[in-house]
């Protein structure tokens, strides 16, 4: 399907989760599909049931001022007004890249490609770079923290820095917390925004394994919040995700225990990879990051078995692996690793 | 709350729908409240049971092609690349206004708040014009048709030629058929528009009841649509609303029915309004449009009844009734409708 083309800007990268291209890649795999493709927690909140009003009625204003709230706790934002709220992060990316007047955009790279397209997409002529001194000559900076696919974290005191030099100029810092949940928060900028020139983004759907209700949030000093509001209009957000959304956020002991259960389990999957040979090279809780000449080997013989890891085209010696969701999906990955290992006569 | 403030161009009018808002109005009255302040089809399409991996899992493409080829069907496109598939119609609005470049914006008026507040957004000087003639002057011109509040329809080949207009001169013709589903279909422009220069805005939730799932679409030339596409990005539609829309939109049976049931009930809304001396004024069959020297005497005492119908601030004659739900509903509402005209010494 050619949704998006002639122009650079409108070309989606493929970010893994999607079966249906893993059918067509692998289309004599067993199922059902073990997707380890994203970095989406295989564990998700659990869903209670939601009104029917939720589906049929506008959503009011008030129940969104409820979901500001809860994330204002979860995240540790200033205040409800420095939250906007919208269907997925996703959509606010062009709107928050056109918050900074055309011109320079830098993107520290390689991470996650949609930035670069939402940059393009709001009229800036977009650099990857991967210094970081090299994002003070933009307008726009856009650092993802923890970075995907590679976790590498970006230290406070520099975005601060950065941020500072930026609003100083009149340009803007962007910071993707898309994985901070799972991140080291003692880094995150979320209490930081009321200084202008700073914008945090938070996924909702990855860490509380709700990728298909939509739900992400810009985080920024008000007058920007404003802006954004304004943009998303009243009923951004379903009636469905705040619901959903707002229990979830407001439900911060399952966000500690969840986040201690991820780390233990992305613990024991760095010791089965490093049982098969393989050292994580990077990552968060929900997601490991490798770096190994065998990539497309080991890409292809796990496919091959029904189970589906990110590659990178841009990079082939780079895969992704999110966490198995429990002891059967653990067991199988591993089987698939030993039999890759035997296979390929790698050492043990 | 004051979300949104300081600029025009920031200030949401209301537009119904708020229980909470009537609750401060109306604090005594009885539960629970009858909601006729909005257009939304009080007999929404049911409801089947949603997948789990709609909540958990990114959309896929194929899903969202489906989507697109269910709204070719239902409303009548040329095809599935004339189709941009958002979160609702809302947040089109200031995507769209933006297609055309910064300058003189003319929305038919008076309509729905949200366009002139859109075009703004979007950077254009807007003017509010009553004329149909006016439209021509203007670089983006805005008609809803059937109109909200009134129902006033604008003839399709007055578009087309308005169409060829903007057309020519590089401007561009957006028309809201938000209420077209229960329109006179013969003037909707959904099998017109790739022709350049026109953008048709239809609206899921109204027709099927449903406005809190979030999802509205443009119809576009293919150019055109390819550029709101790639602005909305590859999952603005979430999870459930991919399927509950595609199964819907597909269901032409009950849209049929739906058209039918929906008349019937308007012409008996007509009938008891007309028993209290009440004539409407226009409308659709989703609601029912008045023009009185009572409206506000009638506002207050529906309301302190609990049934909640839509004024406006700037045309105190005016008010606009929903159709109710049921017998139930309907008897509630002819309870109250008597209560007032006996109350106000009304002719009968």
């Amino acid at each position: 399907m050619a949704l998006l083309r002639d122009d650079p800007a409108k070309e989606v990268t493929d970010h893994g989760g999607s079966l249906l291209r893993a059918e067509a890649l692998f289309p004599g795999a067993p199922k059902p599909w073990l997707d380890l493709s994203t970095g989406i927690n295989p564990h998700p909140y659990p869903l209670s049931d939601i009104s029917a009003s939720a589906f049929q009625r506008l959503p009011e204003q008030a129940q969104l001022q409820a979901l500001m709230d809860a994330a204002v706790e979860a995240y540790g934002a200033p205040d409800a007004m420095n939250v906007a709220a919208a269907p997925g992060t996703q959509i606010l990316l062009p709107l928050v890249a056109g918050l900074a007047a055309g011109g320079k955009a830098a993107v520290l790279s390689p991470t996650y490609a949609e930035h670069r397209r939402a940059a393009a997409i709001a009229g800036h002529d977009v650099a990857e770079v991967s210094d970081f001194r090299a994002l003070y000559d933009a307008d726009l900076a856009v650092v993802v923290n923890p970075n995907n696919p590679d976790g590498h974290v970006t230290a406070r005191t520099d975005l601060l820095h950065l941020a500072a030099h930026m609003r100083a100029k009149g340009g803007l810092l962007v910071v993707d917390e898309a994985f901070m949940d799972v991140g080291p928060r003692t880094e995150a900028l979320d209490g930081d925004v009321e200084a202008d020139g700073i914008v945090v983004l938070r996924s909702f759907g990855k860490f509380f394994g709700l990728a298909g209700i939509r739900l992400g949030f810009a985080l920024a000093a008000q007058p920007t919040a404003d802006i954004l509001r304004a943009r998303l209009g009243p009923w951004a957000v379903s009636g469905p995700a705040l619901e959903i959304g707002r229990s979830a956020l407001a439900d911060l002991p399952w966000q500690a225990e969840m986040r201690e259960r991820l780390t233990r389990q992305a613990l024991d999957l760095d010791t089965l990879l490093a049982e098969n040979g393989l050292t994580a090279a990077g990552g968060t809780p929900l997601f490991r990051f490798l770096r190994t000449v065998d990539a497309a080997s080991l890409f292809r013989s796990l496919g091959k078995d029904g189970i589906l890891v990110r590659n990178f085209r841009a990079d082939p010696h780079a895969l992704r692996i999110g966490l198995p969701g429990g002891d059967g999906e653990f067991h199988r990955l591993a089987q698939s690793l030993r039999r890759w290992r035997k296979a390929a006569g790698q050492p043990q």
